[in-house]
């Protein structure tokens, strides 16, 4: 028969945007390899570019990019190295964006609102993305924004991890900070065999459009309460949890999240008296400025970098969940 | 200059599968209007047909089908008549499916499951539907499951009319069934400005793996509550969640839900003394045996054909809820 | 250069949806393989659903199902796999259908009907098919409805082995059922070197819209009748068929069909006098009471495994065919 | 509300290519209009070029264009025409392709063959055409080739109309050349109520792969014979036919088929004694020196123009055939 | 016939981004209408956020952007505002972008780069944009990155209605301030009827990889120069084209460019004394900071306004620049 | 786990057009394989065929065709093999188009106009390529019209090899033979490291619309001038070029061009005394009658074999031209 055959082989690369570096190549070392070198730049006027310095044709391309502000700024950069990927006939392009940007708009709540997570779907896709890989998505709906597979991994293992010998079953309370959050509450509550209570965010039905009444479901008097959420934007709800859960007998208040977002003033509130700790992940990049003494950072490279490792080699994502994902 | 030139006209063209005829021809009624005489069938071995009987050239296509059970014959029916309606050139296309079929399955909660919910949406879209109308989309995120428009309509105010004069805000506590369905409830209690309460299906921290609380949230001793919901199908939850209402003291307890799917044994259950009232809308078709005395089926058809009447007219569906999308 | 390299492998999936779970547990038995665990359900309102108990990422899959009513369900069902699939990373996907649903209405035949066969391919491509695998498509033009590569099998070989030794050339006659089948049977007449006759559902000119003759073109007297079919459905035609022939002189008459619809009242009908013997294959569950000691049913599983053999390790399916295909 | 409303109206306007000018300006003429003046230039290396010299923008655009050879030109020009098209702004183009291109190359009659014409469907779609308009189509599934609306002319009652006076239904029997155009040929025999014939080349089963026998069913012995087809290419098969037409007693043989594509031999060879008659429409061009007296060749354009004209106005081309397509 | 008739009627529709709402403004005003009421808003981590306030359903709308720094920002605002259109069931979305984003990258300069013009079409493509208006593009192939109508507008006849007085046809010379923008002078020439010449940076063939030489091909000696460009960025490229004139005997430096992007230095350096008058659209807003008594601002929405009009109007955009786009 | 596994193989294959079989077939005898015999025909009216003698499932194939005349019959022939490719399970389909068909078709020059090499890029496509290789386009944005990637080659090294040796650096000056092919000679003056010179069709600004100069920009008195294009059509701007550069004092005149497109009537204009020698590749067939002895011809075959060797190693085509491309 005509034509030349040879034994196939598959490779995997690495490309990093210039949103958060370190969280790259902490991925790349994970993995025992390396970034591929980038020309990644900002022109006058502000437009982005990209070229890869090695050849990357035939691979298996994972695009790493965190969507810290300014989010707009490296959302269009990793659409430039999808395209760049494509156009250098990369075989499979995966978009890894750790926090899903525009996550939080994922329905219309008005008329005549975008869905902007839908949008963000269709943008990766028509700049050239295979798949998406993302962790603790806003909404596990966004799965269904994108035609083609999504990884979604749950950062609560980590998390769990560091609180495992930190904190006592017996006098915990996993507390959700409103109404809108119980999901993952829920989740924690049974993971850890504690109880569950809720902020809830009451309107005094005779004061009409206002919140009046942070109402708290479920027994935190005399117990150690962890607020979780899947992020942090301003800090604000979680610090006004915190204080009603003090205020109602709390002996503690903890609170874990995936996404350190911590717009401002979040880095100054979180510090307040009525947090006594705050857990997050380095999904986002987290300068030294936006860090404090009773924050704890955790790594989320390790499972990145094995999520990344189950797809290059086709093994199972949702193994690395007990059945989840 | 070349070319013919005449003034455009426009023509709305209603068309029905045989799911519910009755609900189809009552908004062709409110319209002022009547369906296309179809000639639709089903062949010995179960496949389907449908033929339009009149041109529908040009026309401004609206394809009613509800998806009650045999839920996946009359979902391929509506794919086959909206394929028939593109071929023969109708110009805009809207798939009206009052109660979305497989809207629950609209993420992955495990790994290597399906998306139906987007898949349903992919199916539309093949077949040629450039729009959809529905009404109390199980996830709201559902609308960015389409690449197009999607006319989220709301059947609160034809449920809240019925309430208006039987029920006194006093004494009036509106309950959500689950802690998944809260959002529903919330927009109820703030609507009508009465207290919220929630079940919450608990596991025993003592005992894993098993609901063993049904857990009240609020107040309900000496209330009369209104269990809201946006479908009620096997009616076990809710039967479950009256129960545990009387057993705390309630008054009274009414149920309200917007798509009567009524799987076996909803008829049957939902006849149980805890409830005292249960009101839906017949957005499904529901045959006399499906009916009992204490249940009230609002009809839906004035607010379907108000909706399409402002889409024909390029009017606001939005206004129609004060707001709402 | 960066990044990490393997060598490339790659595996067969079968996965089977419940319509036919016989046959595709023969096929995965003919492969030397396993189905892969599934968890196929029916919800209590119609609703499908499907997992997959095993990692199926960066697979070569095939979806087998069988559409047999209801048929609308098994395509569903079929879907809904594929969908899973494709979520799940899978990195082709095959669907296997041996009899392709809707296949006759693959025309209009007057206006404002659907091409329904046309819209199964689309919708099959909406779910993410890669490929399609039928059997005896009703019109080989089918293959062109696919934007992808269609595996069409025939099913003659195994028919004419059945036939090689009962049959006897010199006094054997093929026969096409009616006008609009001919080219099965010139196929089937060129293959065995016999001769062929057609039965001519004629309209009498002198009676309008009604067929007065089922003419015979071609000579039966004396001849044993062989009535080839690409399926059977209620089998009214090929009764009508056998009784002219019989009528006509044939000394015996043989049906042999690939697909065995047997939509009612085939079952009963098929046991005429008329006919000797009728030869199908299980391309659709025949379960017992479909069954009778004169109707002899081919196991297709061997043609169909050989195939995706060939799919799978880039061989030629051509080439099982002398040329064909 | 903000913006401008004015009333809308709509503009039919008509293009050619250069293969049939005839054909476009007598369709233009039956509509009361005008062809848009068009610059198309064929340059020096052979590349096609066109441009519109009014604007078309808004505008019902039809492309008219006939396939005849150099076929591949003609259908590069019609594709450029439908891309300058889109890029003016037409709102809608109709490809009008009274011929289809490759609607013989329907299926893959062999591995590792195109489908040539849905190949065809692809493009047109590719360069931006939403409809086409074709009369004849050599298999009725081409229609499902295209991803959109296809009216399908009929050209029978145009050939009909002619004989109504020249023939007579009693010594009249209608003749397929082959087993192919039975279907053809089968409408016929039922609009004009005559008896009905086919020309089976079969291959004598003593010796294998060769066409023997052209055998006649059906009585043709003093009757005139009317041969019909979709169309005549090198006119082989129809003299052969007629042959053996007149050779079986036939009184006469009268031709009649859509598209006279007369390739070589076919202007010559049609013009045999046992060939009366021949009538043909000029959906493709006939010069001078393919034309002779016994052929008659019947204008097409007013079929089309009506067509085109029920498409513009959102009638009903369905109605010009009697419930046909 | 079924159905409800109405005349149709059609709704233009503007809406702006944030960038340059000035421009939006003045294009509202010239077509005597007003911009819909937006509410456009970035969230604390950067995303942004757009809601119309009136209706949009049915209209031709109109997304007026203006991509100034900060770029990427202003292009996510205008792909947001297209995705709330298309959901809002818009009929038509033009995207309004004077200054096409990315212009630049048009081509592989080298391996493994982007072609972020084309994603950029791309991207508007996915929002749901149908059409692209845009003035003086970068390279005129960009038209063809966008599968669809691309509006290209000329701001010449703007710029040369502002010379006409001030220059002297005897004593100008057009000059061309690279070997790569010769296109454009070459256009400038010809209208103007005056001589050109082009500066050469050539590198000197002794001295590789610099370049030595700013040849001045043509006679600029004792001529007044215009120097014309399609925008001017930091200014560093015009700067030194103005000082070479001079030196070679220029009587005077004008400069003439459509996008006045002036980055950093562009504002500072360009008052150099080399340039007697700079004169530019105001396609991007200009600050009063980034304006100086030499540079003349001329306004560009009458051009806008024009064109929406006609293409509103289906007239011609091709007549507003005598045969030319 | 379930399913069969083995190691992964590639398989190049290549095929060929009937437009060049020669370049075909040095190709193949370049990387040591043979093309895919194949069945390729024109029919009686001009419709074309082609069908594989061999299984080319699975493989990675490059479809080589060269664009002379007559153009749209090879581009559709090429169309026609990658639709059967597709269909035949072809894992990655690459076009070979060394010269790209329609190249100078790139945009709108004026309203109304197609963009033809955008339309070629959609048609390639719709057909099924995957990848595009082509030589020196005449645009290099073209690479943005495709989908895709883009192998874009450079023939200068091939041709820069002929020169070597005959022609000496310190009298040579490379020319460009008009205004709009100044960025080739760019990079090859800059290669060279040689003078640079342009020819301008200057219009007489005193005699409107009529090239009166062919104006010599650079010196070339005394000088061996270089004329370089990238392709050379009806040869008449080189001619001209060529006799301007002898009227001003060339020494000699040498042509360089890629493309030998060579329409009438280039053969016998470039055999004028003003030009001493033409060298060129064989992109395009050149027949004996269009060749001479001061033409030279330049096998093309080994670039292009190297390049399609690196695509299918998954090596770089970028380090074949030093960082180019």
């Amino acid at each position: 028969m005509s034509g030349i055959e040879t034994t196939g082989s598959k490779r995997l690369v690495l490309v990093s945007g210039r949103a958060h570096p370190a969280l790259a190549k902490q991925i790349a070392a994970e993995l025992g390899s390396e970034l591929v070198p980038t020309d990644a730049r900002t022109f006058a006027n502000g437009e982005l570019y990209a070229r890869y310095d090695e050849s990357v044709r035939g691979s298996d391309a994972f695009v790493i990019q965190s969507h810290a502000a300014p989010i707009n700024e490296w959302l269009m950069e990793q659409l430039i190295m999808v395209d760049a990927l494509k156009r250098a006939s990369a075989k499979r392009i995966t978009v890894v964006s750790p926090f899903y940007p525009y996550a939080r708009q994922d329905k219309k709540g008005r008329g005549r609102e975008p869905i902007s997570a839908r949008l963000v779907a269709d943008l990766y896709k028509a700049a050239g993305a295979d798949r998406i890989m993302s962790i603790d998505l806003h909404a596990a709906q966004i799965q269904g924004f994108f035609d083609g597979p999504v990884d979604h991994l749950f950062a609560m293992p980590v998390l769990l991890e560091e609180f495992k010998n930190s904190l006592d079953p017996e006098t915990l309370t996993v507390v959700s900070p409103d109404m809108g959050r119980v999901r993952v509450a829920d989740i924690w509550s049974d993971k850890l065999g504690v109880p569950l209570a809720i902020i809830h965010k009451r309107r005094d039905p005779l004061v009409p459009n206002q919140v009046s009444v942070h109402e708290i479901v479920g027994e935190v008097d005399g117990r150690v309460c962890l607020l979780v959420d899947d992020l942090i934007d301003t800090g604000r709800t979680i610090v006004k949890a915190a204080e009603a859960l003090k205020a109602n007998g709390a002996t503690g208040v903890v609170v874990a999240a995936t996404h350190a977002v911590f717009s401002n003033p979040a880095t100054e509130i979180l510090q307040s008296d009525f947090i006594d700790r705050v857990v997050v992940t380095d999904t986002l990049p987290l300068p030294e400025e936006k860090r404090w003494d009773r924050l704890t950072v955790l790594p989320i490279a390790p499972l990145l970098a094995r999520a990344i490792h189950e797809v290059f080699e086709d093994g199972s994502v949702t193994s690395m969940f007990d059945g989840a994902a």
